[in-house]
């Protein structure tokens, strides 16, 4: 027996509208974003893949992408979870900056190296910055471990034990478990299940508001690698433009 | 130290606004009560109340009440718990049916019994019936716990537990509970906290959209009984208004 495992990246937000590096900043969804959420839902009817549990950031986008998606599912009613170790990555001292902007300032390569490094994180944001969440409630638990900019390897390391202690557990209870998530936290789960390299993860686009479906043995081991997405031409189509951001 | 308890009856749904019994049937908001359950939200900033953990039933009418409200409130991200067990009154029979057509069809004097007596259910829903609840996935655990109609007495009966064994723990942990369900549901939580008979609970109307908070000391009991609302004008015209449905 397999265990199921939905992948599914928030719809475009206000901040990516603007071009904006968002990070842990809280934006909402664009219309068309919660268009793409209803979307997923959609075409989870459609693959006949109902979600038994979600797992979601503390992030209003993807919170709202679950929700979308599940209630055009039909499964608004399942159990939720939601963790920090979801979040997007905490983008430093460039939360609010403009993308095309710290591109002209900083040029290409220390743009992209911020963007796409595995292991460069910008630099630290300053907690009386407008866009620093020092002080948000919802962090208030994290003490030592919340972050003032982070990598993607810093990604990974706080989203893994939240996969082995929680989202591991309901794939083993039998459960079809979904994840609205962040490109960031996504790609960390991907780099994880995929056993990709520290230097092609780099080089991974997520597309919004499409599933992206594993089938896991019981060693979580993905059978198919790469999983598949439900709608494999829009996700190629929309991977690519992803990869053109900030151009 | 008190605890606080905060009471949200969700907005008008699609069948509130048709005048059909509705019960476990699952349907949306409508705009209004979209709105309704926004301005919810917005009364619990304006009060500075806010929420920790949320419970809520399994129908999307207070599902999409709670991710509203909370969204407006900054609270989106705060953890959520679903049971069958505050789900509206199961309507039985009249589930799906015109209330000024039961009251013409069967009379006034049988219509209010249905309405509003404490321990008369209607006629139990055929497990065939279009409406009927039967065979729903979300319900596939209750077994002989799954309702063919409920009068207040059962909802009663099958929400305290509920109350006992999850929402009590929160309030103990010292959170600020919000409770997202429905007027029947609601009307069981409130007749428990407040100790009133099986006479009077008859003439309790929740209005919807308008937060109720309690405060309770260490053995649950109201500091100020029947608590208060945000909005206590708003809240008097609105409970008006449905002690009039079906008029």
């Amino acid at each position: 027996m397999t265990h199921t495992l939905v992948l599914l990246r928030h719809g475009e937000s206000e901040w990516n509208a603007k071009n904006l590096f968002t990070g842990w900043v809280d934006v909402a969804l664009t219309d068309q974003g919660r268009s793409e959420a209803t979307r997923g839902g959609r075409q989870l009817v459609e693959a006949g893949i109902l979600p038994d549990v979600v797992h979601t950031s503390l992030l209003r986008r993807a919170i709202t992408t679950c929700h979308l998606a599940l209630d055009e599912a039909d499964r608004h009613w399942i159990p939720v979870r939601r963790s920090w170790r979801l979040n997007e990555r905490h983008y430093g001292a460039l939360q609010g900056k403009d993308k095309k902007q710290t591109k002209d300032e900083y040029g290409e390569e220390q743009f992209m190296l911020w963007r796409r490094s595995f292991d460069v994180p910008p630099p630290p944001i300053d907690p009386d910055d407008q866009y620093s969440q020092a002080g948000d409630p919802r962090y208030a638990d994290l003490g030592a471990e919340m972050p003032a900019t982070e990598c993607l390897k810093d990604v990974i390391a706080r989203m893994l034990p939240y996969w082995e202690s929680a989202v591991v557990p309901d794939l083993q209870a039998g459960n079809v478990v979904l994840i609205a998530a962040h490109g960031n936290s996504l790609r960390a789960i991907v780099k994880h299940l995929d056993g990709i390299s520290d230097e092609d993860i780099a080089g991974l686009n997520i597309p919004t508001g499409m599933p992206l479906v594993y089938e896991l043995d019981d060693q979580m081991r993905p059978t198919t690698p790469g999983g598949r997405y439900l709608d494999p031409e829009a996700a190629a189509d929309a991977a690519a433009a992803v990869a053109n951001q900030g151009r």
